[in-house]
């Protein structure tokens, strides 16, 4: 039995069901297991001796959030993370996630700057980190996130990105063409049908899904390593 | 430089500094980074094919809420806990995270059941975690508790403690000697005085200090190696 992949809507009620009384999870712990994972994906695939510039690219919904946490434990592992919100997140967690990179003593660049900033801190980096749109995403790409993604596939850096490259359909993939085309793919609870046709390195996170989840939605979930909050997935490449 | 123990008294303030509005961390975040730790180090001492079924021994606070969650990611891990509680917390957080276990098809003993149950549960168990009293504790010892570390004492199993072996004073250590005689240790964040003799495996987790914080309390902390969330400290053995 393969890994079964996700439409929008499977996602969106998996994500609902972790998180109604049922599953009893908060935002909180499954944003800080699934930042944790992409932080640890990251670092499996680029060392911080050769890429410790790692630019965190955040959009404004959880999966933004997401990249607040990763960009965090990057820092705690030592990797020299900068944060780039073209718009930031309006709910108090982003907030408190924003303190908390702040008092790690990462630099964030103000949304209100010039894209002309992006382009600079894109030539001071090593390698992205796409948290810009996840599942919920439905295009078309709008301002200022256009011109970001336009930019950050012209840097020609290696992407890391989570869950649904930016720019992707969550179910069709990259049919509109104006997504980023990363090296590495962090999915988070199972992948998205959008992913399918991924050919980098696919890795799969958030070791929080109860057997329970597992069996009722068929997920089908290979078995993480050890103690690792990720597992690489067989490469579709061949 | 090395490593700072800490008071109860600079214990608790250091927490009430993280959970701030500067710290800026919810207790979910901390716990789930605290309670990944806990599994995280017994899984290094402990392997899960001799030692599979571990007794997660759970107090009514906050350590008991690591030690739920402890539980979580060891069944995530492929062990097989059990969790024993004998006066179960009251926090809505506490309440989830015993949700979460459910969900995980992890048994949790009644605390209604009578302590023989513990006696069973023990002679079917390969390792403890100890997470019954943590660093706000201050004895003596009292029901039903008095009775519990009695009997995890002369089970003679294996004991992985945290923060504070239960029965010890935070500041003196074990010196009323009705205390648990853990193997390996678990410090949260900094150790604590009453560790200082310590000769066990002592394992450091809790890799959410930041910078700014661990200078303001020049806590000394050792560096983490690679993406771990714990790093074994040097033995006071010798």
């Amino acid at each position: 039995m393969s890994i079964r992949y996700l439409t929008a809507k499977l996602a969106q009620q998996i994500d609902e069901e972790l998180m109604s009384s049922a599953g009893a999870y908060s935002l909180d712990q499954l944003m800080e297991l699934a930042g944790l994972a992409c932080a640890q994906a990251l670092a499996t695939v680029y060392n911080k001796d050769q890429y410790s510039r790692v630019l965190v690219c955040c959009g404004p919904g959880n999966q933004g959030g997401d990249g607040l946490v990763a960009a965090r434990h990057l820092g705690m592992f030592g990797y020299k993370p900068t944060i780039y919100m073209p718009k930031p997140g309006s709910k108090d967690i982003y907030k408190r996630l924003q303190t908390q990179c702040d008092n790690m003593e990462i630099r964030t660049i103000p949304s209100s700057d010039p894209i002309s900033v992006l382009h600079d801190a894109l030539r001071s980096s090593d390698v992205i980190l796409d948290a810009i749109f996840g599942f919920s995403f439905s295009g078309p790409v709008r301002a200022p996130f256009a011109e970001a993604l336009s930019l950050i596939s012209s840097s020609n850096l290696p992407i890391v990105s989570v869950d649904i490259p930016s720019g992707w359909d969550v179910e069709r993939g990259n049919s509109g063409g104006e997504g980023l085309n990363p090296q590495v793919l962090v999915s988070l609870t199972a992948p998205k049908e959008g992913v399918r046709s991924f050919t980098g390195r696919h890795f799969l996170g958030g070791r929080f899904v109860p057997k329970t989840l597992e069996e009722k939605f068929k997920l089908n979930l290979p078995e993480y390593p050890g103690i690792s909050g990720v597992v690489e997935l067989p490469s579709t490449r061949g």
